[in-house]
């Protein structure tokens, strides 16, 4: 392994592409000589003030700059925040991707619904197995996570073994498959390790993080004591193994299972062709055939567990849903946690849910699928970096792990808090972070990627929080004269009929500054416009505290 | 007192007129005979898709039209979600208003700010003190809160007495005053309670509130292991109590304090001059001084703590105070827990200031004012009330109540979940919701009362959502051809550099709709408008999968 010819003085760059700035868009790239790998390659959604959009993508300028350098795309596992940006990103960075076979299942359901599937090369890792991708030897190493299928990489470089967990929990009990390899982890760490990239996402969170199968015993307890009505259970889509202990406990109580939501739907039908899922026969029916059996012997699984508006179980709380109907009848259960920003979203279905006389459990149906502090720790005492360099998670969640890795003995300079961008330069001689290359996050809004920039997201901030007046008026420059209008029309500004007086007003502002102007000569249709929108604006706070966007267009009569 | 004259039969109707769709907005009416008392008079904060507003008030309609019968307003504590809509309900109900001497000093200080003292008449009530409003006699218990002189109410009726907590919690140790007077609900409790309208925001709970005091100790703690840094420290500016102990923990540690934040300094301006904030002289310094004196010998208090955009400590974060600079000196304290909803603005106040290097300290400085599960039983230990009415909270929140009370033996029957505007009428004999009285939330943008509508938020939401596209041409009637345009503009749709094509398309595609139209002999200009909107939203579905409003303007030419 090409960690054994190192003198001692070689160094491998990691630059992180994405990440902390925009939470979940997970991508990081390795370089070395002519050499470049990219781990993950994820996609995040839109913050609060991000109007309209659909997703936020990663800016690979860096790697389309470098194309021919770039071997491929290693992917550690298949949620969103890790596959996500990968139909945009293949289009202009097309290499092959690596992945365990649950992962690139998901990834090609992703790229046939782009029509990628026959232009992108996919190759499926076992765990255990190396790929050697240019100077780089990547390892999989099986690890746990609310997804089946999760790895971590050890990547061989010629400056040193690098350590890269991915998205990680330790379950000694996982529902499927075996437990994190932590004989292997150890064994890496024996050889030395130069560097660990950690998950984060739980590091402010003592103890440990408990296993899968604590969720199905709760499962089970709870349809136990709910035997007289309907069950209702919403998860996330991606969490294969939960889905499994909900239809585990369904079959157990005699219940037929419908399931509700595109996502989960897909999800079932990958996960089950790949065997990753395990539905007895007879068990899952189509919703029309609900009305055939009573109420305690069905159960339904549906997505909406974050409280997303257009999810199924948002809409049967709101009463949208078309099939089915929430009454006193039904208990909900929540097997999921919201996610940070989400609290409230949630918090408003579980009060529509139980206005309609629906029982409605929401607590300790959930585990989570990140390693908390004790975890942590175990992998760290396991690998022995010689630099800590936390990933995945907030600012304040890497600054969290940098504190365990120094309680547990990492030399403060050599804990590396990245930002986005940042070239971190790593060696068995040093490390140090020399200078940076460009990122960003590119806007996703229906089909457009990055036409969507900062001026159009400032314009929908304003135009949502005041609505807009437009002032329109024709024109005629020979004589100077008005020839039609001016009319004021506003939308999203104040209610038509309070605010006749407002527009009344306004239009009479708008004509006297403009025939003033006009009078005065001027031509100038963007001094005259300026003019406009100064008075107005004036007069419109004066009179309603408020900024609405001011439009004055004016129309040219065309001789 | 009226109890001991009912014969049974009375019947005291309540009617909450705001409160649950819109969380916060506290307002009770109380209805008997010709007597009206209305409880608290509330704001609440606008939710997530009330784009552009500043608050909700209530629509007191029901008031209003029985003017003559509302004898005043009794108010609990003087927190926003209980006195905030105040200045606008007055100025169509203007009835005396009671309250304790802080909670009155906080309504004077608003009433001010709108120009009302003068015309509002006023009373402050003692603990213990009983006042009589019609055919009510109210009378105020001690209770505690995050905030001082809060209170119960005792409320007796020709029907039986109600007894009304307010918010609360039982706290043994206050930091100012006395605990809660659990004496005398016991007293009340035994000549016999008709109702219990009682505080479930932490109904969910369990367990027993901690006291305000135990914050003060770690509040000690922090400071006297952060020596050499200078602490600034955000919490909510009503809580005087907390500002008290932050103050006192300065002192001791020999720090000058800065206040910064205009609610914080206008809380410790009238709390101080009421007798409720002790200040030792020579601690409070102006933010100008800050620069005499070392780091490690000043603290600053400050509002921002939930994360608010424009307050004190989100400027100091994003380095937009012109006055303080975030450094790796400064330990940063939030004194406080995210109120549901602003979880994520707070969470990314912390990340920025982590990014600027200072140390900060968000969890266990803070515990809440309200009652959890334990306390909650003690109060209807107490009380031991005919029936229960949970008030103050989510829809949760009241079912989590309503099951304590069954568990504490309250029949089912006697528990009543109210919705916002039902009449509840309740005697010793029996009780049951008669029917529903006109409640509203009307909505306040800068200087508008209730000008925004529905129709209002739709457009703000489209707007916010995907921009604008304004159409304008100018057309002559007579001849039916087009004299200007049509010129076709955008805003908060796509950046403009990317868009010449589909503007470009645009403009095409409107003028040959128009042009068409107007050939085929169509004058009626919304059959006109309407088509060209349906051609251009066509148009740009299917080439960006968006949905821009479409506003057409026709100009018509004046002879």
């Amino acid at each position: 392994m090409s960690q054994n010819t190192t003198n001692g003085t070689e160094r491998v760059q990691i630059i992180p592409l994405g990440g902390l700035e925009q939470i979940g868009m997970n991508i990081t790239a390795f370089c070395y000589g002519d050499s470049i790998i990219v781990v993950d390659c994820g996609l995040a959604f839109p913050e609060d003030d991000m109007l309209g959009i659909d997703l936020v993508i990663p800016d690979v300028s860096y790697l389309k700059e470098n194309i021919d350098k770039v071997k491929g795309f290693v992917i550690t596992h298949g949620h969103e925040d890790h596959i996500g940006s990968l139909p945009y990103v293949l289009r202009e960075v097309n290499v092959p991707l690596y992945g365990t076979r649950l992962t690139m299942g998901l990834i090609e359901h992703k790229l046939e619904e782009h029509g990628m599937l026959e232009t992108t090369k996919r190759k499926v890792v076992n765990f255990g197995s190396t790929i050697t991708l240019g100077d780089f030897h990547v390892e999989f190493i099986r690890t746990n996570h609310s997804i089946a299928d999760a790895a971590a990489l050890a990547i061989y470089t010629p400056a040193g073994i690098i350590v890269h967990t991915g998205d990680f929990k330790v379950d000694y009990t996982p529902v499927y498959g075996d437990p994190i390899d932590l004989q292997r982890f150890g064994e890496i760490g024996k050889k030395g390790v130069l560097a660990l990239l950690c998950d984060s996402t739980n590091a402010e969170r003592p103890g440990f993080t408990a296993s899968e199968r604590t969720v199905g015993r709760a499962i089970d307890t709870i349809f136990e004591e709910h035997l007289n009505t309907r069950i209702i259970i919403a998860t996330f889509a991606s969490n294969v193994d939960r889905v499994q202990q909900i239809i585990n406990s369904a079959y157990k109580f005699g219940r037929k299972v419908v399931v509700q939501g595109r996502s989960m739907v897909t999800t079932i039908d990958i996960a089950g062709r790949l065997g990753y899922i395990n539905v007895p026969d007879n068990t899952l029916i189509d919703i029309e055939e609900l009305k055939n059996y009573p109420d305690n012997k069905t159960a339904i699984i549906t997505t909406g567990s974050q409280g997303e508006s257009m999810a199924a179980l948002s809409r049967m709380a709101s009463g949208q849903h078309k099939k089915i109907t929430i009454g006193p009848n039904d208990t909900v259960i929540f097997s999921s946690n919201p996610i940070p920003g989400n609290e409230k979203a949630v918090t408003n279905v579980i009060n529509e849910l139980l206005m309609k006389g629906a029982d409605v459990i929401f607590q300790d149906v959930h585990v989570s699928g990140h390693a908390c502090q004790e975890d942590i720790k175990l992998i760290y005492t396991l690998v022995r970096p010689k630099y800590a360099i936390p990933v995945h998670g907030e600012y304040k969640h890497l600054i969290a792990q940098g504190r365990i890795a120094r309680d547990l003995g990492v030399p403060k300079e050599n804990i590396f808090i990245l930002e986005t961008g940042d070239i971190l330069e790593i060696g068995q001689d040093g490390a140090k972070v020399g200078g940076n290359v460009h990122t960003g996050a590119i806007l996703v809004d229906g089909l457009g990627v990055g036409d969507i920039g900062n001026v159009v997201l400032r314009d929908r901030q304003r135009l949502g929080a005041a609505g807009i007046v437009i002032i329109v008026a024709g024109v005629d420059r020979e004589n100077g004269c008005i020839t039609a209008g001016p009319v004021v029309v506003s939308r999203g500004f104040v209610y038509v009929k309070e605010s006749d007086e407002v527009i009344d007003e306004s239009t009479q502002i708008v004509e006297e500054v403009l025939q003033n102007a006009l009078d005065k000569g001027t031509r100038d249709w963007n001094k005259l416009k300026n003019g406009i929108k100064d008075a107005l604006s004036d007069y419109i706070w004066k009179k309603n505290k408020r900024r609405p966007m001011i439009l004055p267009i004016i129309l040219e009569e065309e001789d």
